[in-house]
Formats: structure tokens, sequence, C-alpha cells
């Protein structure tokens, strides 16, 4: 922002401006909500009910198993993952839509543990990546390196700064978060990915807090593998499948212990002995939730009708006018800026510390702004392009700074489950 | 049956004595439609698609984030489990429907296997299963063994009669699939799982075509894991997730190498170090489907208006009333019966070879009888008793008879995906 925006009716006229804000007509969002958790759950596209109602209906109801070839149910992991690649400069049929992230981590990391088991690397047995990071990624990493043939260790650094050091004759992979989910703090993804190959190790990135949030690149990267989530800035819907990135050049030694039916060469042939089928589909498993995975179709055809750079600069504007705001709206209120003020190394969240954080969330959320919180008292407020406008930011801004100046928040409340 | 039934008016007399009749106005289906495939894919409940829509308007669409908590999405794998339970003999906390059957097996088979890895059969190092079994099972076992920290092997027994020879020493895990896929074979679990235990070994059950087939007891028959399906007789929608039971006895020690934060003692705590929560939670891994998910209820509320003995009942009517119809009415055609005529050792379902097996189920499948082909030969045929009636079963049989009869199908038609 070149000049502070101070009045409401500026907000406005940047709304007036905004060549993004006839998309906020595809989303059907709640009266009296502002929406600032679309970081955690994506709003709902319109299309996303009728689409639902013709899969289960017509889909499931009328055409039953004839709907596996006809409605192309079958298929659907790699049709979507075509139409999400683009949002992280991945190339068609290298990008599969299926499982959870966890689960795509899993076979993410066992094929790039299995990768550097050979040549030079193969004494190697370190996973590096961040305390921080979102815990789901280092329990994974635990899990497999625990259950592996040989040991491996996964080691966890305090920050960024740390990881060149860690990136030692043993670090097999580096794995990190491209965008923490507390922080808001993006990683440089080519420097770190440069970094890890200069070491001899692979990089593993999960896009969860990135896949349109960010622009992401991941050839220009040279990235190794790349998980994400849909169910975020996916818009995809609640638990949605995840995604999962193997590029051309890892595919064809893409190997993980989760071979079932849906990765086989010949998935009907119902031969005894598994062989992986060519290209992405090997890093399929079983039978997909058809109904969940056909809704995320609904929130990545809004994305075609933008693209990233565009959703970019409305979420540097957005999350810019909200810094902006909060400090000044808001000044000598204990709230602390976590999310760095760097374009390049943020996201597009914002987080800012409070004593009382928890209690203040939950105050603004039954005043009709919904972010949420994360330990230790960090209040997280996601912007989405797509659906936020400037006059949004503005009265959240009046409300948070309502809530601060009257002291309307109760902080003996019963804390629930946060998610 | 005591008396062969021989007319139409025979069948509808059946049905009007069927005590489960009226739960067929529980589901939609299509005019002009036998279905015979539910073993594949299980019909549409009718609440089925006011629930999607619930999801997805109310539930995602205007509650958002807070459904997490709100709408008990979070808790829903043990509720939906709970409600499951009473169909296969688990008790309440034993069951969770989570991830999909492969990734169910997985979870079972590694725990089996660490739980053998301690005491007098920490040298065991195979796990036995039937080549006839249905392919990914033997994938995930094949992709765990090959994976493990020491080498692993699966052992292919051809006839279940190979199978006391096979619970050797080394036999770690007895794992098999309780009705066959392609033949409706069904084994004899306590039997089974006693000679297993009896070998030292486990026994893992995959109860596919059994949950909402054929009444199972768990308990009773001591067995030690299981997984199983909720989109084929459990009708919980294409795809649906799958269930995994893990008892009392062995959850304390229950471990497997899928760690995600669904199984952590505190996701919410976001802490570094994975800690398995107590109970059947640590079987899950990530974030679900919730819309898929959801579906699954619409499925097992219906099997709460009966009971798998009166399904069972019914079912051994249907099947037995389809293979006597069909070796009668269609005597002197080259139709060959694999399902087994003991009740005891029969699921829900019947399959005949034919020579032309793909072009006859294709006829069959134009003319609105719908089945399905399995390699080969073999046109299989699933009764499920929530919705299929007597009379179905003449005039499928009738259609049959029709088409053999005049050979009215086309043998050089090109075999497309049959799932």
């Amino acid at each position: 922002m070149t000049a502070p925006t101070t009045t409401r009716a500026d907000c406005l006229a940047l709304d007036a401006l905004d060549p993004l804000a006839g998309l906020r007509t595809r989303f059907d969002l709640p009266d009296g909500v502002i929406y600032l958790d679309g970081n955690s759950l994506g709003a709902r596209p319109r299309a996303a009910l009728a689409r639902a109602g013709d899969v289960v209906a017509r889909e499931w109801g009328t055409d039953l198993i004839k709907s596996w070839n006809t409605a192309g149910w079958f298929d659907m992991p790699k049709r979507l993952g075509d139409r999400l690649a683009p949002l992280v400069g991945a190339r068609p049929g290298e990008v599969a839509v299926t499982d959870t992230t966890s689960l795509n981590l899993f076979k993410a990391l066992a094929a790039a543990l299995r990768l550097q088991s050979e040549g030079a690397t193969a004494g190697r047995r370190t996973i590096v990546t961040e305390r921080s990071n979102f815990p789901t990624d280092i329990y994974m990493a635990e899990g497999l390196s625990r259950w592996l043939e040989r040991g491996y260790r996964v080691r966890l650094v305090d920050s960024v700064e740390e990881i060149p050091a860690a990136l030692d004759l043993d670090a097999a992979v580096l794995m990190l978060t491209h965008v923490n989910y507390r922080t808001g703090y993006q990683h440089d993804m080519a420097e770190l990915t440069r970094l890890a190959h200069e070491a001899g190790a692979l990089a593993v990135w999960d896009l969860a807090h990135s896949a349109g949030a960010v622009p992401v690149d991941l050839h220009a990267a040279d990235a190794d593998f790349a998980v994400g989530c849909t169910y975020k800035y996916l818009n995809g819907g609640p638990g949605a499948p995840a995604f999962i990135w193997v590029p051309q050049k890892h595919q064809a030694r893409f190997d993980h212990p989760l071979s079932g039916w849906w990765g086989h060469a010949s998935p009907f042939a119902m031969a005894p002995a598994f062989a992986p089928v060519a290209g992405i589909g090997r890093a399929l498993c079983g039978t997909q939730p058809i109904v969940s995975l056909a809704l995320v179709e609904c929130g990545l055809e809004i994305f075609e009708a933008t693209d990233m750079e565009a959703v970019r600069a409305k979420s540097l504007l957005l999350t810019d006018l909200f810094i902006d705001l909060v400090e000044r709206r808001c000044a000598g209120h204990p709230l602390g800026l976590v999310t760095p003020r760097e374009h390049a190394r943020r996201g597009s969240q914002v987080s800012f510390t409070h004593p009382h954080g928890y209690a203040v969330m939950a105050a603004l959320i039954a005043r009709g702004v919904i972010g949420d919180y994360r330990e230790p008292e960090i209040m997280r407020f996601g912007f989405t392009p797509l659906y936020t406008s400037f006059a949004d930011v503005w009265d959240a801004v009046e409300i948070l700074k309502d809530i601060l100046d009257r002291n309307d928040y109760d902080v003996s409340a019963a804390r629930g489950l946060v998610t």
C-alpha cells in the first residue's frame, strides 16, 4: 500500500476497482458473516450444491455402477489433478487428487527415501524438517522412519536459519511446508530446494497453505515431490481428498508401500502380483470417496476464471490493508504481528498474538468475524481473494477494535475444540 | 427351499410374506432396473439426497468451520463406527469408519506384525493368504512386507484346504477375505481363526463382502483385526470411507506406520511428537472426506430397522431361488454354478460361469438386469435383501433365459471397464 487507507469509503473504492470482485457471487456465504478462515475450510462454491445433488441422485442413484465409466469416477483423481496442476506449476499427468495430505506425504517421503537409497546417498538416514511444521507432517515422517527396513530419523530444526547446517551428509530429504499454518511465513521454495540439492538431499514440499493462496512453480523450483490440500484455499469441501505431485523426472522410479489396486497397471485383470501403472496413477491406492472428490471440481472451476498472479496481487493488498488497519486502529492494545511484513515471505493469512487471543477470537466469532486460534495466543485471519472484499477487512478490524476497546471478551470462557 | 418355486405368482406370494419388503421404499432405484450389483455398489438410500444437501448447504455452506464441532464432523468416524459395530459383532469403541479398505488393511497388518514381533513369534516372517483373495489385499500385504524393517513375505495358497499346512512356524498372520468377491464362497471365520491361533498366528479378516451381507460375529470368532467396505452391502455411496475393527484386547498395543494427527492423543495441541490416543481413535490418520463420510449414516440407519438374522434368512431364500430358477429355467445352457450350494459357505451373491459370460452380462445390463463380470467367464449377481424382491429374481432369470434361448448377445462386443 503506498498511501494508507483510512476510511470504509476507501475500501469500497478498492472493491469497485477489484477485478476479482465478481467472483464472490460464485460462492454462497451466509449473511452477516465475514469469513476469514478460508485457510482452514474454504467457503462453499455455489455450484457445489447442485453438483452434490447430481452425483448422489443421478450418478449414484440412477446410473449406479455404470458411473464408474460414464461419469468418469475412476479417472477423476487424474482429471482433477490435471485441472489443479496449473495452480502449482505442474504439468498434465503429474498430479492426482486422492486420499489425505498425511497419506500423500507418506507416499512422497517413502518414494524420496527409496530414490536416495541407491548410489552415493545410500547411507543417508535423516529427514530434515521444522519443529514448527504442521504436526501431522512430522508424525507421518516419524511413522515412516520408525517402520522402515533401515533406521531413519526425523531431525527438527527451530528456524529456517538452521536448515543449511542441518543439510549435512546424513540428510536424505528436506521436508517443508511452504507456508506455515500458524505464522503465515512463506519459505523460499526455489532457494531451499537448491540448498537441499546442493547438499545431496531431495526436497518434499507440503502446499497445504499455498495451493490457491500464493503462486507456486514446482518446476521452476526444481522440487522433487509435493502434496497439498484441496479444502482450504481451493474450496473443495470439508475434508475433500488431497493432492500429490510426482514430476515426470521421478515417475518411473516412484515407489511407495501403499500399493493398492488403483495404482496397478491393470486393476481389473485382478492379477495376484502388484505391477505399478506408468505415470501419476501409481500414487493412487484404494477406491476414492466419489461424492467428496467430485466437489473438488467446483472449487477448481472458479480458479479458471482468473489466475494466480491476480489472486496474489489482491491477497497482498488485503493482508497489507489488514495489518495496517489493525496496527493503526487498534494501537495501544497488546497485539503482536507474527506474519512477515515482507511480501515474499508472506502467505495469504495474517496472525496476531494477544494475551487473551482465544477469548478475543471467540468474541470475534460471536460477532460474525470468523477466524481461528492456534496455541499459544495466536489469532489467525485467512484472506481468500476470491470472496473476501476490502470492505470485509475494514469491517472486521472495526469489530476487533470495538471488542478490544470495550474489553468485550470473556477470558474465563471454556476452550472448546478449535479447528 | 423345501418346494421349488415355479411361477412368478409364487414369487409374488413370497414378497407378500417378506418382513423386509417394506424397506425397499427406503431406497431410490431407477424404474425398469433389477439391480443385482449391490455387492459392488449398493443402491442409494432415499435419505442420502437430503443428507448430502444438508451437509453441503448448511453444515459446510452456512455453519462453515463451526461444523467440526456443531455437526460432529470430527467425531464422525467413531460415531459411525459405533453404529456399524453391531452388524459385525463388534463392541462400541472398537470400529472406526475412515480411509479406504486398502489403507485400513495396511494398518491392521502392520499392527498384527508388530504384535507378533515380540516373544515366541518374533522370528515369524510370513503373511498367509489366498491367491484368489481380492488383489488389493495381496498388493497391500506385498507393499508392507517389502518395506518393513525386516524381510517379510506373502505366501499365497490355492485353496482353503492348503491353509492348515501353510500355518507353519513361520506364519505370523493369516489374512483372509471372509466372502470371496468372485465366487461368493464364505469362509468359516471361527474355525480358521482357531487354526491360526493354534498355529501361533493372528487372524486378520476383510469383511468387504460380508458386512451387511451375512451375519458376522468377530468376538465369537475371536478374530484379531478386521476391515471392510461401506459402499457395497452397507449402501454408503460410491467409494465411501471404509471401516476398521480393533478389538479392545489389542487396542493398547495397536501400532501402525500411518500415524497422522487424527490418531493423536491431543490433535489440537500441535505437539511435535506423536502420541497415539487411547482406543480405536489411533486407527485414524488424516482429515476425512466429510460429505462422503456423512452419507454412510443413511445406509446404516436402514439396518437399524431390521437385524442381520432377518437379512440372512431372506438372502438365502433369494440366492436359493436364483440358483434353482437358473438351473431349471436355463437348463441346457452352458452355465456353471461357482458359488457353494451349502448355506454356511455362501455369501449373498451367486456366480455362474458361461463361455461368453462377458457378452451375456452386457446383454443382461442392456435389458435392465444389472450384475457384473469378473475374469474369467464369471457373471456375478449380488442379492441385497433390503431392496431385492423375489419377483426381481424371477424376472431376472426370465430375461437371462430369453437372452440365452435366443443367443441374443454379441460375443464380439468390445470389453470396456467393468467394475
